[in-house]
């Protein structure tokens, strides 16, 4: 991919983007990182308050030398990496009040939360949006050292923060939180549950974020248990997948695990937990409820089960 | 397990463990976690700068009844759960100066890094040596809020943290850096590297932080790429295991991945990187070098490549 590609790339034309090179060996070389910022080629992915600027069903790239005004906005600007030849700059646009009444931005889609659409967008599309919304929202919850409380400052192209107060310095990188999402199953039937705040008919697999001093494997199990009262054994549980999921910070990692029981126990986390059957889950509108589509992993892990014999 | 049982083993006699039960649902009930800190059977593990008490092979844990002058110290309280029946505490004396003088820790081991003792102990007391560590220093990173600055104030025995400003107010939980460990391997070679700062002839398999915005196999693809110039295939990349690895705050997840090519470009981050042999491997001695033992998932990593045909 050459400048030209990538400018008409952004432009309209194509939906095939190249995977993302993060080049982390670049982030400390200002000189290359000015350069792509002054770059013809260079592009922009705007964020607004978590949302993703959305065309149609593309993510929109400004030119940056055409939408340059934006910068001024004063939100955190981050380096990405290189699509191609192009440098690919994350910029903060949430100061706006009304963003799409901004010359550089009216016309060029809505804002949108990749949850919702990241489904519908290309693949490599969707991984570049999801990463810069990710580190975005990193910046925002960083703008003070959790050591003293100082002010921090972005390094590094926005792949670090270093607090300002001499005395401390300290750096602060971006944070992911790592969880485990499960399904469980037992013979022709899987576990599935539901939180209290989701719609009302939706059923999902066991989730839950991994503590300090645990192995994926005993989050999952903890989980398991803490949700639905099932046991299941550490040695049972076997690694599917994983999928950024940074809403707002998570990495998702997948696993299924054989139930030792099939005996439910209310709990706290969810309003309710229940076993269903391949049957049920082929066609979950019949039996009145539904499940997360394929751009989640708990989708993807409902799909991997239904495949099996 | 009964307090009786629990008072024992704290008193030395028995090395075995039950895992600890994390218990969350007991973390908003203050009732109970002061019934535990009152409780005669409890059990306090001090951790001074990151080090843990331990007491020849064993882990340390005090008799909190008998230990309750170290409360005054003030550093932070953490209840990591349930032991059998008891209550089990983390406290951070780092605040001590000399802390083998004082009178509750005097006589009762010394204070060490599990990253170099960790190998030793009874599998049950290394995780909960590790969780308890993990915590602390999560909390002392955290005495403010990184969105306003304010100072924070732990809640929920210890595995909260609330922003004390009402106009923020901003909840932070602990933090778990996910970071991907990965043997390559083509043939009868696995690759290894080895850091600037490490001992001189020490070799290891390559790892990175998970980026914002990635999944765990393409963490892999990358690092070694940066690492290495090999190329791997996110499609080969196989899960073998996790492992939490407070030091300070990560949770490692092992991976293995076939190269695509064996040809070894220098980078910024690795002195330098190899191709071993099996055969080098189950002598490394002899042939200059020393790898990781199975405390870490390295070595276990590498013990499995060894242990394949």
């Amino acid at each position: 991919l050459n400048h030209a590609t990538l400018r008409a790339m952004a432009a309209a034309d194509s939906d095939v983007w190249p995977a993302i090179d993060r080049a982390a060996h670049l982030r400390k070389d200002i000189d290359a990182l000015e350069a792509d910022l002054r770059a013809e080629g260079s592009l922009l992915l705007p964020v607004w308050r978590d949302q993703s600027l959305i065309d149609g069903e593309r993510l929109a790239a400004l030119d940056l030398a055409r939408a340059r005004a934006l910068l001024d906005v004063g939100g955190e600007l981050v380096w990405l990496g290189k699509l191609g030849a192009a440098g690919c700059f994350a910029l903060d646009v949430s100061a706006l009040p009304e963003p799409l009444q901004h010359p550089a931005l009216a016309q060029r889609g809505e804002f949108k939360d990749l949850r919702f659409v990241g489904g519908a967008l290309p693949a490599e599309q969707a991984a570049v949006a999801l990463y810069a919304r990710g580190i975005l929202y990193w910046h925002r919850r960083h703008a003070h050292c959790g050591a003293c409380g100082g002010t921090t400052a972005a390094r590094e192209g926005g792949h670090v923060r270093v607090c300002r107060a001499e005395a401390c310095a300290t750096q602060h990188f971006p944070r992911t939180d790592p969880a485990v999402i499960v399904l469980v199953h037992d013979g022709d039937d899987c576990l599935l549950g539901r939180q209290r705040t989701w719609p009302k008919t939706m059923y999902s697999t066991l989730a839950g974020f991994v503590e300090p001093g645990e192995t994926l494997e005993q989050a999952v199990a903890r989980e398991v248990e803490e949700e639905s009262g099932v046991r299941v054994a550490v040695d049972d549980v076997r690694y599917f997948r994983s999928q950024p999921w940074p809403f707002p910070s998570s990495l998702m990692v997948g696993f299924t695990a054989r139930a030792q029981g099939r005996e439910l126990r209310a709990s706290d986390e969810l309003e309710d937990a229940r076993w269903f059957s391949r049957a049920q889950l082929r066609d979950p509108r019949a039996h009145g409820f539904y499940v997360p589509g394929r751009f989640s992993l708990a989708g993807q892990l409902i799909e991997a089960f239904l495949a099996q014999p």
